[in-house]
């Protein structure tokens, strides 16, 4: 590597220098601890890792605006809870049904549609709404030291993917511009496709069945299904990625974790343990135990956001 | 590019010259046809299509040798169809109970370990058993026209990808050194894996629960599932692979689909419209009626084999 700072956002400290010797030892050749360039697999969680996640997940968000967008033609709703909360503007009582309703909510208006109409809706949406406390599109509400940790090390030969209990078809329609990280390295939770040959060509249709929810004990079955390699590296903010951490840590070569910890109310946000969204309790527990990296957001990164 | 034949095991011809001109068109900068390297997803089917598949899926062969080495172990096969056929080495009697008794033999053969002591299995039986007809491994009856094919490809700014009725899993053993192409680039037919946390670490074991038969019409679910991105060439060679070309020639811009047409009983097999293994039928008909190309084994390809 050269003198060039890789990575300017990050403070120097505890985790910087991990993530710089993680690397400098993979890609030495002829060092005990190289790894070879197909084996270079980096795993990121996103809500909370990659971009913010409060005060709820901005997919949910997008699901909420949908709700109110098609609740003309499901009058239905109007008397049906988690739907009736969200037309009168109740987030506080939507949220209150906890993560059964989002669920609901996030399968109401993310089926019954084409893969291409989804996510005609999903760009749209990114390319318009803004967050209600930043007044930002969510889209830059991303975190500059993780985009560049991002680009370090795809520039170290590793193949960055996004592991994520959002959406994969709602983050596929931003991480490639977001992110640099192309579509077929995004998996998160999916709903079933139904292909169909219509009049005018086949369509694939999102059906309200999920397949998948990626998050928890399902994160590492879900790297194997999609990546089928094992990462090297792993990034995560919540209890949901306690176990990709442990898979990934888990194997016989080097390895690296790292939790980024949101401890800055200034700049972003302060929660943990105790947080409804994004709980970092057990993970936290475990980082401390094993000597996993854990980045203090407020400490660590001189910016948060590239608008900073 | 440059004057070197690219595919010199094709003979010259109408599928070669269709090959040269659709790659020519989508990486012509400037040019009408022209298509971003990062759009350029190519999928190929595995069975028939990169390698050969007579007289049964060579996963097949590997599910019977798995069946003798576990009925030891299981005394109740004796007495319990397909696994007494397979006992009794009568393949006949096996063949006979179609697709659902080749599953079982596949569940039974392909659960109850985990995904890493699965691994070391497939490859040990790939580096190891010889078909029945060549006497070579397995993985060296692959084409080696499709080969250069892949090479090609990839060289003109392809990504290529497997998508197969295969096990997932069964192909990872042996496509980056048969074809070049990664895990994370192999789709297929997979189980359910469940994360378990042992006394010794994190395993993911492998269930008996089918996830997904990636056959026909879940083809191109499982491609949008893994990869996000309708490809623009694709390569199958029976009505398995036909809603995977309806779904690649149903885009937007320039697309190719091309048939592998098992017509050489010499050097190969031939067959096609009523074999119980790679039928092909209704493709045909349609890669008629569509001007879609398809490659003639006996005419088109110089070799068949690398070590012919």
């Amino acid at each position: 590597m050269t003198n060039i700072d890789a990575l300017p956002s990050w403070n120097d400290g505890a985790a910087k220098t991990a993530i710089l010797d993680f690397v400098s030892r993979v890609t030495n050749e002829g060092g005990q601890d190289y790894v070879a360039p197909e084996k270079r697999i980096a795993t990121f969680d996103n809500d909370g890792t990659l971009w913010s996640e409060q005060p709820y997940y901005f997919q949910v968000d997008f699901a909420l605006d949908q709700i109110k967008a098609l609740a003309p033609q499901h009058p239905e709703w109007s008397d049906k809870e988690p739907f009736k909360s969200v037309i009168s503007g109740d987030i506080k009582a939507v949220l209150s049904g906890g993560l059964p309703a989002l669920v609901e909510l996030v399968i109401a208006t993310h089926s019954g549609m084409t893969t291409e109409e989804f996510d005609v809706l999903a760009r749209e949406w990114l390319a318009s709404k803004r967050h209600s406390k930043t007044n930002r599109l969510f889209t830059e509400m991303v975190f500059q030291p993780m985009l560049e940790l991002l680009t370090y090390l795809r520039a170290s030969g590793f193949k960055t993917f996004i592991v994520s209990g959002g959406g994969i078809e709602f983050m596929r329609a931003f991480a490639e511009i977001a992110y640099g990280v192309p579509p077929e390295q995004v998996i998160g939770s999916s709903g079933k496709l139904k292909f169909e040959m219509r009049a005018d060509g086949p369509v694939l249709t999102k059906l309200s069945e999920i397949a998948v929810i990626d998050d928890n004990v399902e994160k590492p079955t879900v790297i194997q299904n999609h990546i089928g390699r094992r990462p090297i590296a792993s990034f995560g903010n919540s209890d949901g990625d306690l176990q990709m951490l442990q898979w990934t840590t888990a194997g016989n070569g080097p390895s690296f974790a790292m939790l980024v910890h949101h401890t800055d109310d200034a700049r972003e946000w302060a929660y943990d343990r105790t947080s409804p969204i994004g709980q970092l309790d057990k993970a936290l527990d475990e980082a401390s135990a094993r000597g996993w990296t854990v980045a203090d957001m407020r400490k660590d990164w001189r910016r948060i956001f590239p608008f900073d």
